[in-house]
């Protein structure tokens, strides 16, 4: 089979560089080109990039001449790692030049004809992507949740189908990587924690949840019918995003049963055993997990963990784990 | 004015040492012995304590032979920085004999004849003193509450009185002393948190908040009726315990109206102008405040923090800090 | 071709796990048997152990029965991270018995029998063996070096053989997961630098790499004749020793002349392209390199890093990087 | 006494921040006005800098409308936390306008006329002074050295003294508080150490020891003839710079003597009593000291921690602790 030609927008960034990473190797995917904003365009990639994973940049995408965002891609298929700054405008245009964007950026997530999409969970919103097709000359725009809400929207989507969700309280603990490179001073988080993160962060997650465990219905989806509040920190954590939530569902599971339909859960990924998708997109684990040095890589960082999950007739809490540069975007608050 | 001896009981662990920095040059009191278990006992103070505080022990309390639990206090009035192994028992015996012990052992809080004392939130509670020495033949046992606690409870006292709670969801991120010395592995928080203190950490949270703001009935403190709901975090923050807390008043305030009854807030230790008092015993700050490093040593560490109020008609978000053994006793779960 | 079994000694603790880790898959062997201290035995490897790799423990493995160390082990070839308290008397007993003991542990490390093998630097060394078959019935030793100098023997020995070396001065920053666990406390570590590590650690990087440099004379090795001088620290990593090394070299090389050497380098592992041999054992890397996070990894984690190579005619500078649990023992100070 | 009036330029800067800092209720200064770049100046200090130090800024000075570099300030007397790019020119114009300036800049240090002074080593450099004012029409520039240096120097001085130094290899590991605001990526320190600082880090702690400890001959300083060689770390520790110094002395003195000789050294502003200055300009540690979390303090930071001294005939290791923006200034690369 020969590989799909694809393009990196913003390929320079925290998001872009996990593109570049992850697509290396990708039995469907291949590289074709990537662009950044000016001031890197026209150099190498190996030279415009300052790579902040681990190891080298893939040596075959290092040789490549980064391409100005003005320039047309020739690729039909783009990721879209840009900064919310110039994502909004860049991918539109894009789209309608009738590529196919799929974007982190956050610009997009909430317009009505816009999927929102977390694979596992709501496949049946990319029916939306016709109608952008024929307003857009075949273009059309797919965007990933904020890097902490893939986590939990995965984590809320099992219990909400069976139990019925009425309400969630969540505490974010987010990595550093989720504000890109610079991004946090290291003065704000040695010995510290900063309970802020910018860019309206407390916001998305209260309403991408709610679209994306929402209803489709004709060409728009019904938000849930749930109630999301949020409070947000910063540790110093490398990678992988914390939460702490307490849910109450109308069903009033017990903590175990709660388990079993986290453990249980799988979607069309899991049939189908799509390239990326994890084997089981949550692992439920015990008293004192997860944790993010010890859970966030499970399944090529591809799983969801969840743990620590109590409660009584008031409630549930759960403990949710995301890597969030790798199945979560790290989009830099802006 | 001549000082009052006081006696140290688990002087050599990490509140123990705290509370003899802390009461080196006091004004009223002196410490005049320090006791421990048989392994430092017959030692000098200096040789049994590893000091873990910044700088060296003080110098006078360095050369004290440390005295053995089982020797007879000359002092009146105890401070107990024991192990909860042994402070059920010791602290029981020696009020017995005559002695006031100040204890931060989690022991005794709940019984029904101890304080559980904020000196700013429930002096009235001391009353249950009385009781105690009639029993106990002139002694007794007076109690601080778990280190989370006092900066939960004190920045939910004012907005109690004035707005009636109705529910807490809090949850905590805890410094590495919270848990004395050695504590918590290196390993467990490098590039990591944990969702888990040990101890019955959430069960203290839930149930002291609740006898510190009772009321007393005769010789007992009813609950008071509001819930609360915690879930637990180890950080890697030194000092300073941050809270996210999510209350739901009857009154509905306004953010800007629990502020003001936050700042406002002021207690019998600020009217009679105690040494250890702070000046304001809650300090309301900002948006991305209050942080430890930044604002745990506010009013000599014994000051709380209360930053990020925000919320609408469904409930108000805090974010509080207290710094954990300054003002809150350091605890180590056991 | 059927796998070589082999049993690992001290398998619940630091070392052990990761000799379970690194051997699952191993195209030659198979971990058989695993055996730890009374504490642990007749327990299964799971229930023993708390692991504190990342994941979980691999499930054939995690289903064995924990052996005593008294127990007469299946397996001709032992792999063991025990602690030097007991490995010394139990690998001895064990040679005597005919097994084949590959050591982590300090015991035997400076035995003038004993190999202290580093596969790319001193194969040869491994006629010693001889001389020990001969004495113990068949069994024998071979002892890998301390964390640190398996990295800085690795690096000093391209520029030892073409240079001559004369004098190293080195400073280590040393990793946590170099203490096992629990190790290091994590007060001890927080916003902190520990200029002290224990267990004789300077002696051993001073003494060690003269060894492994040193010349096989007979039944016996004559250290190399340069000076090793050693100042070490504990600091807030996970994983990864970092080294500034001072080296004189008799031929006063150019830093391109040593960098070249470094890169060059290559010895019979990769000739002979053992399983977990890296391919380039030395990676030279630029300017504000290595780093731990970055590339303790590289090539598995089986790879020595070098960079930020500068000097003049008094001498040069190298910055060496080794994963200190992965090519280099964590051997806990005891 | 009335209090002598200073202006701080660059105020709002790390540095800045911490003069201000410094500088409230001093017994004979007073800060009468703050500078800063355009674009801070016209604003009130308060909110032209985003305060990071612990508490909030000194009320009386956040109040102060910042002035911009090129007003011309009503004190003589100026204390400059200018950035490098700036602080040349600035602080030159400002001597030639008459005034004397402090300056913690790395601009002028090594200028033939200018004394790198540290008060207690080399007060007698300030005879430079006559010629600056002589050539500049009554206004001079004094500098402090490198936030490393000004521990390592203080550190060397009596050894120099009694034993005549000869080498000095040093390698540090520097705090996230010397390279500024925002300075250092937090990514770049999680779990992790940076073998790299920049602005030439290195070759300033080549260089300013032999100045600091050479000869005044007449109108220059004559370097002191001993040679230092140093590789730079940034280490995840708030404030303190910690260093590794392998020392050799041409009287070959035991640690024993090494340790004497720190310990009772002691300057000018000792036998005069200055405000700022410590009791004891050097604290001699023990084996496992000095730690920055520990140390940096002592004295209120004004004095520098050795500890760990071990040797031999070959040299003599001293492991030097000093708080780089108390005691040193915190002068962030550029």
């Amino acid at each position: 089979m020969e590989k799909i030609p694809v393009g990196i927008l913003g390929a320079t960034g925290a998001v872009g560089q996990r593109f570049v990473s992850l697509l290396e190797n990708h039995p469907w995917f291949e590289v074709a080109e990537v662009f950044a904003s000016e001031r890197s365009s026209g150099k190498s990639f190996g030279e415009a990039c300052t790579w902040r994973l681990p190891g080298a940049p893939p040596a075959r995408v290092a040789d490549f001449k980064v391409k100005g965002l003005e320039e047309r891609p020739t690729s039909g298929l783009l990721f879209s790692g840009l900064d919310a700054q110039v994502a909004g405008e860049t991918e539109e245009r894009l789209a309608r030049g009738g590529h196919a964007v799929v974007s982190n950026a956050r610009n997009h997530r909430m317009d009505e004809d816009v999927p929102l999409l977390i694979p596992e969970v709501n496949p049946d919103h990319l029916e939306l992507v016709a109608g952008q097709k024929a307003r857009r000359g075949g273009g059309y725009i797919v965007t990933n949740p904020n890097c902490s809400v893939v986590g939990l929207a995965l984590a809320l989507a099992p219990l909400d189908r069976r139990f019925a969700l009425q309400s969630v309280v969540v505490v974010t603990l987010q990595a550093l990587s989720g504000a890109g490179y610079p991004g946090v001073a290291s003065l704000d988080v040695a010995d510290n924690v900063v309970p802020f993160v910018g860019g309206g962060e407390e916001g998305k997650i209260e309403a991408e949840p709610r679209k994306i465990l929402g209803t489709l219905s004709g060409s728009r989806v019904t938000p849930a019918p749930f109630s999301v509040d949020a409070s947000v920190h910063r540790v110093a954590v490398s990678d992988g995003h914390t939460m702490a939530a307490r849910v109450t569902l109308a069903k009033r599971p017990s903590p175990a049963e709660a388990q079993e339909a986290l453990a249980a859960f799988a979607g069309e990924p899991q049939e189908r055993r799509l390239p990326s998708a994890p084997v089981r997109p949550i692992h439920v684990l015990g008293e004192d997990r997860p944790q993010p040095r010890l859970d966030r890589d499970r399944e090529g960082g591809m799983a969801v963990s969840v743990g620590r999950v109590r409660g009584d007739e008031r409630g549930l809490w759960l403990e949710i784990l995301v890597h969030n540069t790798i199945r979560g975007a790290a989009e830099p608050p802006s």
